[in-house]
């Protein structure tokens, strides 16, 4: 199959900007299976109080950027993963939709808050779910998720062969740090980054593909839009033996594990 | 604090020479307060047979080489990490000893096993202890478990500041990986390489010293000996905000994190 992802800048506030971008790029895309766009690719980031980012939200079942996403989902025969600030009845989750040609697929709300998000969001209650589309099964995470191994590993666990990253990375450790997730785990890891200043803070775009092995298919320019497509080797996730007698996975030892999943630690 | 690695490339089945050039590095090391020695030091790694991997074991408490630890131990006023080839009873382990200048401290066993280690050893059953030498709270893992972000994370949510790597390392990935590790957890990680060839198996030397942000302070030549002492500032490693709002352990969701302790995945 074929994967990629889109950069862009998003303009904070201006949905109509955002909606018309995300159309542009989406075209030059026909020939991906699966693409993926950043974090709050509908609204903008850093907003300055909570009514702007309420004023910027939108409910999955009638957003127009998710019907905008369905539609050219239905255009280029393709599954596309993008961020949405999203109202559920008067909370706002960070979250990132999966549509395909057939509709709309599901959502995964980002668990792992950021800074100033905690002023603006609900910390995600979706757990980490594990999508199939075709053949293929790809887990989401956004952004700071990144940090939090277990994440990954869960998303591995539970068979997920592309683990789609919407982001907008301010830290500078994500591009030295995913690659490692994906080695560790045996899995594709497509990192749809924005670019971009906004009220101070700057974004570093950089978005990447890394392959299971940890290899940098793909590094963006730091400060333009960009759309990256690359053929995918699912053969390559689905072979977790490191060596030939080490599984990723199965040389887990979960009972040693368990202050894992303490909550009073 | 000051801690090191020393790196060598221990003799396969020359328990006297390895013993020998322990003894000879660290006399380099005096200024230590922490030394790491790489695993397996006193035996070599690739053994031909479980006779062989027997014969060169040694019961901890009737070990010349934890002796000779003991001796340089108190006489550079020092804590010492060294791998050992582990005889208990009939049965081996790959394990690590932590020995100091008022005597044996505490051993930790090789939980994830590489390739043809679990042709000779038992998986470690000693769990991720942490050990607090003065005020200092240290965690071990032994060469292959770098590569399960799960070790790392215990020992870090345990207190662990510094973590102590002896290492055999084959696989290209630990240089790039094991920092990252230290990024997430904030500890400093100590990995105490060897280099050489035994029987077609080539070790891979550049042990080096990761701090807590994922920043790599030395990395020692390929291919030869290295004795490296630095200047450990642990408010680094105690230091868990990932930003001022974002802590690395406490932003941990562990009530999502169940299937990591499951055990039938």
């Amino acid at each position: 199959m074929k994967a990629g992802i889109i950069q862009f800048a998003p303009e904070l506030g201006n949905l109509e900007s955002n909606y018309q971008k995300t159309e542009e790029l989406l075209k030059q895309a026909i020939d991906a299976d699966l693409i993926v766009l950043p974090e709050l690719a509908n609204s903008g980031y850093n907003f300055s109080s909570k009514s702007q980012a309420l004023a910027l939200s939108e409910p999955i079942d009638d957003s127009n950027y998710v019907k905008l996403l369905l539609k050219m989902a239905v255009a280029n025969n393709q599954f596309i993963v993008a961020g949405l600030n999203e109202r559920s009845g008067e909370k706002l989750y960070n979250t990132a939709v999966l549509v395909g040609p057939s509709g709309y697929i599901g959502k995964y709300r980002k668990t792992h808050l950021f800074w100033n998000e905690f002023d603006f969001f609900e910390k995600g209650d979706t757990g980490f779910p594990v999508f199939e589309i075709n053949n293929t099964k790809i887990g989401i995470l956004i952004c700071f998720d990144w940090i939090f191994p277990e994440a990954w590993r869960i998303l591995a666990l539970r068979g997920a062969e592309i683990i789609c990253h919407p982001s907008n990375l301010v830290l500078p450790y994500a591009q030295q740090a995913v690659p490692v997730q994906c080695m560790m785990n045996r899995v594709y890891g497509l990192t749809a980054n924005r670019y971009g200043t906004e009220a101070g803070v700057t974004f570093s775009g950089r978005s990447f593909v890394s392959d299971p092995k940890g290899k940098m298919l793909y590094t963006a320019p730091a400060d333009q839009d960009a759309v990256f497509i690359t053929d995918i080797d699912l053969s390559l996730s689905n072979d977790k033996m490191i060596t030939p007698r080490n599984h990723a996975l199965l040389d887990r030892r979960p009972e040693l594990y368990h202050p894992l999943t303490d909550t009073d630690i």
